[in-house]
């Protein structure tokens, strides 16, 4: 998508530990024009008439799933981080590794809102490790709920969670695969 | 707002503890539809032509703010909770304490983010203690920014957090106003 490209070259800044930086726009200021450019363009790589929800993981993620489930007129879901007193039973769990936090992270999703008659588009901001999809469709399949597709905006290809993913065959489609930041510039994957 | 006290009788869930449970479509899985009506109702409470950025706390803020957001043509900025490896200095900090995790937790958002020049709607989902609000009230005062409004969908009246934001004099509307939740009956403040 080149308009998420320009914006990813012209904002983004490379911070060390191959932190790549787009808090302008995608996840801290949110800028919702964009967003709403995003969830469009998914249409493109699925057939968004059969999804009948959105699911992501919470925080930042609940930006785009939002403009994404909006925009198609469908619930929007977030697996919540750890567990808090507003969650009681009743779950489904899955175990991933935050690289950002440095521990392990359980993501949750009630029961109650996700069934095995949904067809479930998943949508994140940011993949880098792939972690944070891993336990989604993970959640998915616990739920033997349909997986739809996984929509990206901005995969650090470099890490490869995007292409274990592709080769475990999911539906999964980045909109900007950054390829590398070496030399303090940031080049693309040819085709996104 | 009538229709989102209709889905709190109809759906809300009292647990111990006196916490109100709406994650079917507040908090956890988001009705769209219900959000962007919320969205349009705030504007009879507050003057949207001068709002320039919508701001909330990270997670289940994101939503709502999002709807707001996009629907007014502004960005939404969230305000992360503790410090992660993605966010250096330069921030604006207010320390809160959160019943929720039973925990201090310090606000943050980037000084990039939030100008003097900004005119600053707050939304949040959900208000009790209102320790969320009184943090986000701070970044914006540290900030020298303009406070136009705080927009609440649903208030624990009977935690009085938004009670002491109205005694400040600030410009807060809460959509829903729980006075009480005893025997298992929720009942409204006359008025939302």
């Amino acid at each position: 998508m080149e308009k998420l490209k320009e914006r990813i070259r012209s904002e983004g800044r490379i911070l060390p530990g191959n932190i790549i930086k787009v808090d302008g726009f995608l996840n801290h200021r949110v800028d919702t024009v964009l967003m709403d450019e995003i969830a469009e363009e998914f249409k493109k790589y699925f057939d968004i008439s059969k999804v009948t929800m959105v699911l992501t993981a919470e925080a930042s993620g609940i930006a785009l799933a939002m403009a994404c489930a909006g925009k198609y007129g469908v619930p929007m879901v977030f697996a919540k981080k750890a567990k808090s007193d507003n969650i009681e039973g009743g779950l489904y769990q899955s175990d991933i590794y935050s690289y950002t936090y440095k521990k392990k992270v359980t993501l949750l999703v009630s029961q109650d809102w996700i069934k095995s008659t949904d067809r479930v588009l998943i949508v994140d901001d940011f993949m880098a490790n792939g972690e944070a999809m891993r336990g989604l469709c993970d959640i998915v399949a616990k739920a033997g709920a349909t997986l739809e597709g996984i929509g990206i905006a901005v995969e650090k290809g470099f890490q490869h969670g995007g292409d274990r993913l592709r080769e475990a065959g999911q539906n999964i489609h980045s909109l900007a695969i950054i390829e590398s930041t070496e030399g303090g510039t940031i080049t693309f994957r040819d085709g996104t």
